[in-house]
């Protein structure tokens, strides 16, 4: 049960604007990152550690293009390398910390924890409604105490609703609807498709207080390692043209085998300029996060001090989660023997 | 010194208030249990773990006679067996979570941890007096954060009031007064017998402010594996028809190997209906065992955290410890052989 | 990187006035201590744990020369010998708990950890001007949550002024000037001579606010395995009679392998009875310090979180680490082999 961290993949380590000349800590995959600007304005991700004696290099300062660490100030620039030490006109050639891949793109900073080599951004997926005109976008950062993948199996596992978001969510159509799990060589599709339904009380809300029957698709798209995207489309059956669609981001981020970054952020095509609806949905799926952030963490607490004799079992709900677990398991094996 | 656990025992799991239909998580025996009253009103025990993806069945609802997990649905009746997953017409017959043998007696819930064969209700120890007319019972569950084997020893040693309790159960003839100590094959019964003594603090309160010397008889009973019972006589020399009895139920039900479930009940049987001298008993009572827990609690610190190069070396006042430690290994030594 | 520590060695473990008749329990080298003044004023040091059962001899009381444990009242004079066994005529002759030497001298209560045999008083170090009429002291304790090696590797590092300390001690010339290590036997001396320079906020305010050109003589002497001493002289260049010279004392005492005891005073020569400069100074040195802890507490979560794939490389100005360590190293070894 215990996943193994994949590292070739762009992981979200911050929201564009976290990064500034005052340098941020964040840990990623068990590794402390210090996380900056440089005073040009280019995004630096290096290891947080001064190979010198080892102090957090975020104790220091930024400056120029390069992280001056605030014991003695060794400083190194946005490629890891020594630039200056204090006290010596030169310095070693080989003297850096190591240094990760990140690019900025829509409002997010993705980091490369694995071979820099393969490092390729056009692996990013495509977020760009999380920051485009013709959809309003706002998110956040919640800290979860768990292994990054009961939060993916989470979001894989639509069934959960009926249960977990009882007051939100849930719609008798969860449970009888049965789900579609399509298995792509690098994706994870799941779906189920709602016709002729009540809106859920959320959708009810987001169509303008409508109590007229729905049809409601939703997808949900697992791009390993670390993605998962919902897509949801709700529209009157008898005007298809009043309809409501979300994006969902989902970055799935581990701190450390036991504790998480959950990054999101949902956008909405409609009512675009309406502030309240904004703060109401955001407000709403914050509260539904909460609302599995409260079963993860309880998960976690039982994966780490009770001892479990039975294994798992999954059912057809369970398609999803198991697709995913699936293609984890296979990017990691690969991976792994191109490490060999 | 880390005795281990003895598994074919009634350990009290709750008060049986407790017990609703609002389902309770407990720690017992390094095991999370989830307790619970179904809608016809009969007590469950069953592990609190959802054999389908983990989740704490306690998260969940009861339903009817069942507990559905809060996370998908699934439900478990009270004798461990799944009865429904949501989504599919039916269950797999040996689709279950453990059961655990629970039985409601006087004020308190009983649980066996052990071989479900083995449960015999005429195993529960007579409590009757915790929940009788003739008698004003009242108690509480403390947490306390050590080994339940230090509570057990702190109870079976009578000759630490003088130190531990100097400003309430204190008297000279504690230290001066010998212990008999009486081995059976299930039980050890622990005595002082103090006569013609000056009656302690709490004891003078009892009696009304007396202040004329009394007999004192304490009889300290370890019924393995939890429970010890401590019956208290106390009675003036002059006129031994002013007395007073008090019995104390100690239940100490290990949560984890450094943490435990004290449920405590003192019951007199006079002045019944004297609310403020009943409030002032179970105060002085209670505070009597934060002291006690303050020590084992400090014990259990530098048992975890020191190394302990001297073994522990006993005296005659520990009679009654040393013969609690021997019935328990010798208890444990059975249980498991009868395992094999 | 972690250190053993070092047991044949004076260690502070209190200030004098913290030895009362109310014993203290301090742990130190990862043993619990229990440090108390008897009756007649004589200081003790006994380990904190009763041989009888284990509870820490510090839950009691001090009766006339001895500690009486608060769980049973067994009691234990200074030397560790148990002089009480409640109920008991006699006492079994060996048994005792351990006993450390401990000495009081100047305002400290130093404690040998290691083989009482060694234990020569001659080998504490002079902090006379900590406790003489010539001299203004004041200290404190800290509690810092790191391994005490990171502590002296600080003190022995001149150069992080610059950096840790940019608001108080920093000058241009601390990174400027290089220092001068000597390495004896048993003492290890870092020297920096900054010559003609503009005095830092701190000693511009010790001299008066002073804005003259000053030389500055800062010597840090390491006598192992836990006592530094900074001796600081500034004087002016063109009145070198208007000068000033402080004494610190750091007294580096282990706690855990991850936390210390960090004792330190501050004695200045001059302007005696300003108590409003007195204030100011002790007030600097502990901000001071404040930021040195918050570096090492950060090295320390370092090292015990992540790996290290990288060696430190040490540099010139790590000469008085390097030295520090090394004479650690030799001391260590040479206790370990007389050991055997």
């Amino acid at each position: 049960m215990i996943e193994p961290f994949i590292y070739d993949h762009w992981y979200i380590c911050a929201w564009r604007e976290e990064l500034t000349t005052k340098p941020l800590q964040r840990w990623i995959l068990d590794q402390p990152i210090a996380l900056f600007r440089t005073e040009s304005g280019d995004p630096a991700a290096i290891a947080d550690r001064c190979p010198h004696r080892g102090a957090p290099l975020t104790s220091g300062t930024v400056r120029g293009e390069a992280l001056e660490c605030g014991y003695h100030g060794l400083t190194f620039d946005k490629s890891g390398k020594c630039v200056r030490v204090p006290g010596r006109d030169s310095v070693p050639p080989t003297f850096r910390t190591r240094a990760y891949p990140i690019v900025e793109k829509w409002r997010f900073a993705f980091i490369w924890m694995g071979d820099p080599d393969k490092a390729d951004e056009s692996k990013i997926p495509d977020y760009h409604w999380s920051d485009d005109e013709n959809w309003s976008a706002r998110g956040e950062t919640l800290p979860v105490n768990c292994h990054a993948s009961l939060l993916r199996d989470n979001l894989l596992d639509l069934s959960h609703a009926h249960y977990v978001h009882a007051n939100t969510l849930a719609t008798d159509a969860v449970v009888r609807v049965p789900i579609e799990v399509e298995e792509r060589s690098d994706e994870v599709i799941v779906q189920r498709r709602m016709v002729d339904i009540h809106p859920s009380p959320f959708f009810s809300r987001v169509l303008g207080d409508f109590d007229g029957k729905v049809n409601h698709l939703q997808v949900v798209r697992f791009l390993p390692a670390s993605n998962i995207i919902i897509e949801v489309s709700v529209s009157s059956v008898e005007n298809p043209e009043h309809k409501a669609e979300i994006r969902v981001m989902n970055g799935l981020t581990p701190a450390t085998g036991r504790s998480s970054h959950y990054f999101w952020s949902l956008a909405r095509n409609m009512h675009l300029n309406n502030d309240s609806l904004g703060d109401w949905i955001f407000n709403a799926n914050r509260n539904t996060f909460f609302e599995d952030i409260d079963i993860v963490e309880q998960q976690q607490v039982l994966l780490e001090k009770a001892p479990a004799p039975e294994h798992e079992t999954l059912f057809h709900v369970d398609g999803g989660v198991n697709a995913g677990r699936k293609l984890h398991a296979r990017l990691l094996a690969e991976e792994n023997s191109s490490a060999d």
